[in-house]
């Protein structure tokens, strides 16, 4: 099976269960349920939980079987999208093509429907705690990759740190928080429930989050409407980029050696690692 | 003991959980830690940690032995007073007396000090879980009762009827989720771990959660400064109040009526019930 027909069986795996959790979300006051789900269908490449029925299928776990934390997984990378882009944060009025949730919904909305979001994740981790030790340990190193010390600082660092003149370590730290943490979640929870090195897990996961994050960031620069955002904005908002610190040559080395780095970690993956593999080079060429 | 030694007992108990956890809350970036302790310590009754410990007392259980679920409810509260202070939210520069966190720290930290906060919580549900099967279903209790048709739900109907015509049915909705559900939490928590009746503790929480927003609305309007918030803001800004709908002596009645009923609820329950009944009547005879 290629590449592309393996992705799509996993997104639309997941995109089914997606469907199945957002036709539940149904309850008084409709606009609760309707803002979250709004920001949920919007789509994407559903990166998180493919990269975790992946992972979980490279080792030849029953990765069907893991909607739970799958769902909780982007859940979480949804509100946290909704509350980047208000008005206070990013301010952002796209997401994806389409307008942000408070541009959609009102800001007072928005921020609801991102607490609601991350209740919800945190209910459907408790769900999968009831499964046993070993999902309730995945369930918690999922919480920690997008609390204070994980994504959240992650944001609060890229906030600081905007407008201001900072280096490599600043950035990597940005990028290992507000991206990798929940980018190596899905595959240090598949290592811990399929009794693999977690620490492998964690290492890919790290360096996948920031070749996502430095492709990302040359793609701000280079890419075109197909990113459904605009561009140069990073610039335009004195963020921190690996192009404010590196420039484009570097940061175009950079990508490949962080690329690199990933196969061969993958190469030493206790299980079939094809696809995964062919997920780095697709990351690594990616134009949107 | 008095009534009041008896509180301050678990008061201060919850405090020196509460300080030994925001001593933990030391990483980069500081501002984030600093912006979650701000809120969490900026005092306050503590009355839903308090309800759980004197509930679990009530019951004969080891009340000092669950910090965890105590430490959540309050995360969980916390972080919804912060957003709800939002200028998107209600427009609140004041907390307690003291600057509201967006006011203190801005609206961007603000935002993600709740989001931290109830990160946190979700660790510290997960975390009570490891002590097993009960204490995992008292947490899926809390966390059902912070969600989207619990505390979220009765921010977002809250909104969504401030400024229009509603009634009774609306008012005790919101009532219900925005209020009664954190209140009600510890209190099944409690008899959860105890094994005692779950439908019971629910009734009480559910009336002592009305009994309390009835006696809020009403000091809203008669209240002094020992409130360190503004006098009449819910009648100025539209806010759907039992004043709004009944007027000043329907309001007074419902809320003995409520304050009788939980002492009735009270009479029926699986254990010592002083120090609760002595709660209910302060809570209605309070003026701050």
């Amino acid at each position: 099976m290629s590449f592309p027909e393996q992705y799509e069986i996993y997104r639309s795996q997941f995109e089914e269960e997606l469907q199945a959790e957002c036709a539940g979300l149904n309850f008084h006051p409709q606009v609760l349920g309707e803002s979250m789900r709004y920001s949920l269908l919007v789509g994407g490449k559903r990166i998180r939980p493919v990269l975790f029925y992946a992972a979980l299928a490279s080792f030849g776990a029953d990765w069907k079987a893991e909607r739970e934390l799958a769902l909780a997984l982007e859940c979480i990378h949804t509100y946290s999208l909704i509350h980047d882009d208000l008005p206070a944060m990013d301010n952002d009025d796209f997401r994806r093509g389409k307008p942000s949730n408070h541009k959609k919904f009102g800001e007072a909305n928005a921020i609801l429907a991102g607490d609601a979001l991350l209740s919800h994740a945190c209910e459907l981790m408790l769900a999968a705690a009831e499964k046993g030790k070993l999902h309730l340990r995945a369930a918690r190193r999922l919480a920690a990759a997008a609390g204070e010390r994980g994504m959240v600082a992650g944001q609060s660092e890229d906030l600081l740190l905007t407008g201001k003149r900072a280096g490599e370590k600043e950035l990597f730290s940005i990028y290992r928080r507000k991206t990798g943490e929940l980018i190596a979640a899905p595959l240090v929870m598949a290592a811990i429930l399929s009794g693999k090195d977690e620490a492998r897990a964690e290492r890919l996961g790290y360096d996948l989050g920031a070749l996502f994050q430095l492709t990302d960031d040359i793609l701000d620069e280079t890419g075109g409407a197909e990113l459904g955002k605009t561009r140069g904005k990073d610039r335009e908002e004195g963020k921190l980029t690996c192009l404010s610190v590196f420039g484009m040559e570097k940061s175009l080395r950079l990508a490949d050696e962080t690329a690199r780095r990933c196969e061969k970690t993958l190469s030493e993956w206790e299980g079939e690692n094809s696809f995964l593999t062919e997920l780095v080079r697709n990351i690594r060429s990616r134009n949107k």
